[in-house]
C-alpha cells in the first residue's frame, strides 16, 4: 500500500468504528527474526550515548534511565540543548515545514511509521525497561497500538486539511451582471507545538499529538518523561531520517531531554514562541499546563474511574474480568478502574441475591488467585516509579479496612523486578477524601454504598468533580443500564457494560473507541476526535478580484 | 423543499464555497405586499409590550429602545426575568432537549428560518430603528444574511452530529475466536448556551451561535444589547411558536432581556451552570468573558482592519471603492478598514508613480464626493449609539492631521437622524498610540510610511497584537502580492486582494467566506469552520458485550 492507500483505508475506519488496524498487535506478525535483530541492538544500546537523533550544538549528554525489572541504570545519554536553541531551529524549520504540502507531509509520516514498524521489538524492549510493561503489553502499546493511534490521528488531520478546497472561482449573479472572485482556503498551521511525554506510556501517550501536529503542519519538541526517553528516542531518530532524505530540516522533529535535576517543561511550555501543548500526566502539572495564557492546550491528566456493580449474569466472571481489569500493568494505566461501588443491599446473580459481604470476597479471591497464575508476571509488569510502590505499600493507612493484602509476589526471570499485586480496601460511602483522589498504582478501593441509585450518584459526582477516562458497570436490567448510561455519559463519562472474557475496560480500540472525552477533568482532548486536529490550525479564506 | 434537502444542499454549499444563498437578499424577492404588512404591524408594536414570547414569570415589563432616525423612544417593552429562574428553566428544558433527535431539531430550526423568512421586512424595521441601519441593509444583514448564517451554522452541526455512526456491531478477529461488542457513539451536548447580542448587528451576530447551540443539543438563552433587542425577539419568538407547535418545552430558548440600569450578563456568564457562551461586542468585556474559568467560549471582539496601499490599475476606481467602504453604515461594521497604510515614496497607478500626497487626496475626494450622492442616507444609516457619535466628533483631537473634516450632512426623511459622514486623520508610522485602537465609527485613519514592507509589518504587527477581522490590499506585482497574503495570514488575518467596484472588504459571503478566523486578538471563533460547531459537544462511545 502507498501512503495515500493507506490514509484513505484510515479514514474510512475513523468513520467505520468497526474493528480496524494498520499494524496487527501480535508480536508474531512482524517475523520470527525480528526480535533477535532488536535484542541485539537494544544490549548494543546499553551504557552509551544514543546517536540515532541527528540534532547538533547539544550542551551535554546526560541519561538516568532505570529499568524496573533489573533495578540497573540503562547508561544510555542522549544529547542535551538549551532551550532557546531548541526554539530558535523549530522556528527556523517551522518557515520550512508550513510550506511543505499536505500530501508531502503525508508521505513522510506515513513512511515513518512503516519505517518504526521494522523496530517495533526494539521499542517494546526499550518501553519494557523504562516503564515495567510486561513484555508484550510494552510491544502492543509502544509499538502496533501507538503507530494505529498516530495514523489515526494524521489521517483524521488529513481529511480535515483536506475539507474545503484550496481554491474557487465565486461568480454572484447580480441582476445583469455577474460579479466573480478567485478565493484561497488555507488551513494555517498555529506554530510550534510542545509535546510532553509521561513515564509509563512514553510513545503511546505521546504519538498522537505528534503527528497531530506535524500533520497540520506544526513543527514539534518532544520532551520525553526523563525515565522513560529511549522509546520516543527511537520514533524521534526515524522522523528525522525520513526528513532528511526528503531535504527538509530536520529540527521539524526535535527531542529535548532534561534530567531531574535541571527540568526544562515549564520553560519550554512558558516561552512564547510555543503555541500548543499536548501533555500527559499529573493533574496538577496538567492543571498548570491548561492555565498558560494563549497557548492551544491539549491535555490528558488523572481522573478517577468507577466501576459500578449492580448484577450479573455470572458474578464470578464478572470478578475474574475486574481482577485482570485490576491488576494489569499493576493498575499504573489512566484506564484502570479503582474505585469499586457495590450496594450494601447485595448484587443479583443470574437472578440469586448474593449479599455484599460475598460480592466482595468474590472480587478479593480472584484478584488473590491471579497471584498463583504462571502468567502473573506478564499481567503485572512492574512498577515504574519508587513513588508508586511507596503509595502501594502504604495503601493500608489510607484508613479504610484492608480486604486484601497485596499478595507477595516474585518475578521468574529478575530477582530484583519491583513487582507488586493489588491491594484492596474497603472504605464507606462517606469517606469521600479516601477515594476521592487517584490512588495510581495497584491499589483498589470498594466503596460500600446503600443501593445502585447511590452508587450512581457518587460515581457521577466523582467524574464531574475529578474526571475519568472510563467506567464500568454491570447489570441486567435495561432501564437501569440506561439510567447508569446517561448519568454518566452526562459527565462525559464513557461506559463499559458487563465485560467478562477477553474485554477489559482499560482497553481503548484505536480507529473504533475514543481515548478520552475532553468532557470531565480528567482532560480537555480526546484520541481522535475532530477537535484532536481541528484545534492545531487556523482556516483563512482570501480573495482577490481578476483584473 | 423539505428541511432536510436544505439542509443538504446547505452542506454541500459550505463545502464547495461557490456562490449560494438560501435566503436572497433582495428585499423585492420576498413579495410587493410584505412590506406594508410589516410597516403595519411594526407601528402596531410601537408603545406596547412585546407579547410574542411564550416565556411565563416576568416580574416587570421593560424596554429603552430609540431609534437612531426619529431620537424617539419605541416604547416596546419586553418581561424582565430573574437570573435563577432563567437558569432553572433552562435546566428542565435541557433535560428534554437532548433528548430530541438530531432530525427533529434540525426540522424545528429549518421550520423557524422559514417562518421568519415571512416576518423579513418587520426584522428589517426592527433592525433600522434600533441599529441605525439603513433600510436595505437591515433588511439583509438581520434577515436573509442573518438566516443564512444560521442555517450554515445548524447544517455544518448536523454533518458533524452524524459524522460517527450512532451504532456498530464490532467485531475483533482474535485467533480462533471473534469477539464482539455492541458500541454506540453520541454526541453529548455540553448544556445551557447564553449568547449575547451586540447593539450594532443584533441578529446577524447572535443567530450563528444560538443556532449552532440548539442543533447540538444545547438549550439557550439569549441576551440582547438593551438598545437592539426588538429584531431578536422576533427570531426569538418564532422559535418558540415553533417549539410549542411540536408541543416541545419553550423555554429550550429564552429571551433574557435586561436595562442598562440593571445589567444582567456579567451574573449570566458566571453562573455555573452556564456552559457555553457566545459573545460579541469590546474587547474588554470579551476578554472578561474569554477568561471565565470552566466555559466553552466564542467571541467576536473588536479588531482593527488595514489597508495595504501598494500599486493598483486603476488608483481612482481603488479609492471610490475604499471611500465606499469606509462611509457604509458609518464605519460601524466590525469589518470596516480603519487604518490605510499608505507609502510615502508614493504609489504606482498603471505603471505611473503617483506621489504620497496625491494618493491621498484622492481618497479624501472620493469620500467628500460621496457626502454629495443622493444615495449617501441609504450608505451611511445612522450613528447607533451617542458614544459612537461623541468619538467621531472628536475624532480631530486625537492628535494626528485632520485630512478631512466629516463632511455636513443631513438626512433627507428624518430631521433628527444621528447622521454622520467620515473624519480622514493623517498620521506618522510612530504615532502607534493613534492608531493601534480600534476607533469603531466613521473615522478613518492614513498612516503614512516608508514602503510597502514597512506598512506590511506594521499592519502584521498590529493584527497579531490587537486583532483584525479582515485586511485589504491593493497591489499588481505577483511576488509583492504573495508577500502581503503570506505576512497576513500567519497572523490569521484573510486578505481581500484588488477589491473595485461592487465588491467591499466589508462584506463575507456566507457558505463562502469565513468570517472572523479564531486565530488573532478579533476573537477566538469564526462563522463557520468546525470547530464553531464541534466545540459545542462531546463525543461518548459506550460498550456493551452481548449475553
Amino acid at each position: 500500500m502507498n501512503y495515500q492507500e493507506i490514509i484513505e483505508k484510515a479514514i474510512e475506519a475513523i468513520h467505520k468504528r468497526t474493528f480496524y488496524a494498520q499494524y496487527p498487535e501480535h508480536p508474531k506478525s512482524y517475523g520470527e527474526d525480528t526480535f533477535p535483530i532488536a535484542e541485539k541492538a537494544y544490549q548494543a544500546q546499553l551504557q552509551k550515548p544514543f546517536k540515532g537523533l541527528l540534532q547538533t550544538g547539544e550542551t551535554a549528554w546526560r541519561g538516568e534511565e532505570k529499568s524496573p525489572y533489573t533495578q540497573e541504570v540503562l547508561g544510555i545519554t542522549y544529547p542535551i540543548f538549551e532551550v532557546e536553541t531548541l526554539i530558535e531551529k523549530a522556528q527556523v524549520a517551522q518557515k520550512i515545514w508550513r510550506k511543505v504540502s499536505i500530501e508531502k507531509r503525508a508521505e513522510l509520516l506515513v513512511t515513518t511509521l512503516e519505517r518504526c514498524k521494522e523496530r517495533f521489538h526494539e521499542i517494546a524492549l526499550a518501553t519494557h525497561h523504562t516503564t515495567g510493561q510486561a513484555y508484550v503489553m510494552a510491544f502492543q502499546a509502544s509499538g502496533p497500538h501507538a503507530a494505529d493511534r498516530a495514523l489515526e490521528a494524521l489521517a483524521l488531520a488529513y481529511q480535515e486539511l483536506k475539507r474545503f478546497p484550496s481554491s474557487v472561482y465565486w461568480e454572484k449573479p447580480m441582476g445583469r451582471i455577474t460579479a466573480s472572485l478567485d478565493k484561497a482556503f488555507l488551513p494555517i498551521p498555529k506554530g510550534i507545538g510542545l509535546v510532553i511525554g509521561c513515564s509509563t506510556f512514553p510513545t503511546w501517550n505521546t504519538l498522537p499529538g505528534l503527528f497531530a501536529n506535524l500533520m497540520t503542519g506544526n513543527v514539534s519538541i518532544v520532551k520525553p518523561h526523563p525515565t522513560a526517553i529511549y522509546p520516543m528516542a527511537i520514533y524521534v531518530a526515524e522522523l528525522q531520517k525520513v526528513l532528511q532524505e526528503n531535504e527538509i530540516d530536520t529540527n521539524v522533529i526535535q527531542l529535548a531531554v532534561d534530567s531531574s535535576d535541571n527540568l526544562i517543561t515549564k520553560k519550554l511550555a512558558e516561552h512564547l514562541a510555543i503555541q500548543l501543548i499536548d501533555f500527559t500526566g499529573s493533574n496538577a502539572f496538567g492543571s498548570y499546563i491548561e492555565s498558560l495564557p494563549n497557548k492551544t492546550v491539549f491535555t490528558e491528566k488523572s481522573g478517577v474511574n468507577s466501576v459500578i456493580v449492580d448484577s450479573a449474569d455470572d458474578l464470578r466472571e464478572v470478578m475474574r474480568n475486574l481482577a485482570f481489569a485490576v491488576s494489569l500493568y499493576s493498575g499504573q494505566m489512566c484506564t484502570t478502574p479503582q474505585n469499586f461501588f457495590i450496594p450494601s443491599t447485595g448484587v443479583y446473580d443470574d437472578g440469586e441475591l448474593i449479599d455484599y459481604a460475598t460480592v466482595v470476597d468474590l472480587f478479593r479471591n480472584e484478584v488473590a488467585a491471579l497471584s498463583l497464575n504462571p502468567k502473573l508476571s506478564g499481567i503485572l509488569g512492574t512498577i515504574q516509579s519508587e513513588k508508586t510502590l511507596e503509595r502501594a505499600n502504604s495503601a493500608g493507612n489510607l484508613g479504610g479496612n484492608v480486604v486484601l493484602e497485596a499478595p507477595k509476589v516474585t518475578h521468574p526471570q529478575f530477582e530484583q523486578a519491583r513487582i507488586c499485586a493489588p491491594t484492596i480496601i474497603e472504605v464507606e460511602a462517606d469517606q469521600l477524601d479516601i477515594y476521592t483522589q487517584e490512588l495510581f498504582g495497584p491499589i483498589v478501593l470498594v466503596i460500600k454504598t446503600k443501593d445502585t441509585q447511590h452508587s450512581l450518584q457518587l460515581a457521577q459526582n466523582l467524574v464531574r468533580e475529578k474526571g475519568a477516562l472510563t467506567c464500568a458497570a454491570y447489570c441486567v436490567d435495561e432501564t437501569k443500564k440506561e439510567e447508569i448510561t446517561e448519568a454518566m455519559n452526562e459527565v462525559f463519562a464513557p461506559v463499559s457494560l458487563n465485560f467478562t472474557g477477553m474485554f477489559w475496560v482499560n482497553q481503548h480500540a484505536t480507529f473504533s473507541d475514543f481515548h478520552g472525552t475532553g468532557g470531565n477533568p480528567a482532560g480537555n482532548a480526546s484520541y481522535t476526535d475532530p477537535l484532536f486536529v481541528n484545534r492545531r490550525f487556523v482556516w483563512v479564506g482570501n480573495r482577490e478580484k481578476r483584473s
